[in-house]
């Protein structure tokens, strides 16, 4: 795993670890926890046209950047737990989706996004 | 940023370009598809104990790894659109977590979980 | 409770009852389903423009209805738990908010949406 | 569409068209609100056990019913915006869930919870 991705890992083992909340974070409770982080960023979002997303206020990116953070880290810690390799895991699954969507066919047309 | 994100980074900002699809990737837009990727990372979990959420069989755990791997693709996508440094954030918010928890305060009452 | 709700809140039981699946309806896990069920919706909306979100084609419609049947089956679900009326906690939050956001007051303006 | 239902539904069209808000209620963003909410119902339960979510203490199981009003609200919205009876939606899966599962046939065994 990444080294960056590797020292977060062990720090919020630490963190855990030294709060005693190790105990309440099953992957169960962790992937409600990381859902609910993901619900926040949906929130700053939701009433904001896709134009006036792309192009947030300071304050407003501080927020994103905050919440963004949240679903990383509860996103690694998930992952610890179950012992699997972020990186490595989202390599595999950016291959899949190479094969499945091959350039050539689905550019232009881009029928995932417009079979509605 | 980590040198493997940073790749995963530009791999999947070249996946989405060659596909013509970056017209699609609003953070709005990935906002709703991250907490749907997230969402069945929960679909994984609903029905089962905690006890059983970190004993999962290999078939299972396969299939939670490419959930996990999901959401990290929407993650790094939805920080790249906003020209967001995914480990920063997170070493940022982690700091904040240290001094809003302090391990002498709240090990064993762990009142942030227990207030209920 | 409507009388209506009241008659799918009692079928419900009697699906979970004749079952046996009441074992695994605590609100906990049924919060989960229903979370779940939501992100199924928004999967439906994600690379949708908000004017295509409101022109569906019948089979995306019948598709969409079928995701806004499963959320208030659960929705009825973790409410019947709690011993909550889904009604009346409505009606009291409608009220709430009538006087959180007088009409002549954030009329126009409608900050709560626009202060981004 | 139940009696009770229909009410709510009037009520919040008048609360949003009072407020000019109408303009922010397309199904894609009324989709985003509703699992916003859904989630704040999550993070209620995420840190408790399952026995622990079905015995709430009387301040958190009003604000579990805040959360479930919420999610009734936006429901009854995304619903009138679609023109969906969400009733009869309702009693057309549960019809549908009845043959997919027969009684005889998961009772005892209850697979779909526990193939895991």
């Amino acid at each position: 795993m990444s080294g960056d991705i590797e020292q977060l890992k062990l720090r919020l083992r630490e963190f855990a670890a030294v709060r005693d909340w190790d105990q309440f974070h099953s992957p169960k409770n962790l992937s409600m926890a990381l859902i609910a982080e993901a619900a926040e960023l949906v929130e700053h979002f939701q009433w904001l046209t896709e134009a006036q997303s792309t192009d947030l206020k300071p304050d407003k990116l501080a927020e994103v950047e905050a919440e963004l953070a949240d679903i990383f880290i509860y996103l690694i810690r998930t992952a610890d737990k179950l012992d699997i390799d972020l990186v490595a895991a989202a390599k595999k699954k950016i291959e899949h989706n190479e094969q499945k969507y091959p350039a050539e066919q689905v550019r232009g047309s881009a029928k995932k996004y417009t079979e509605y």
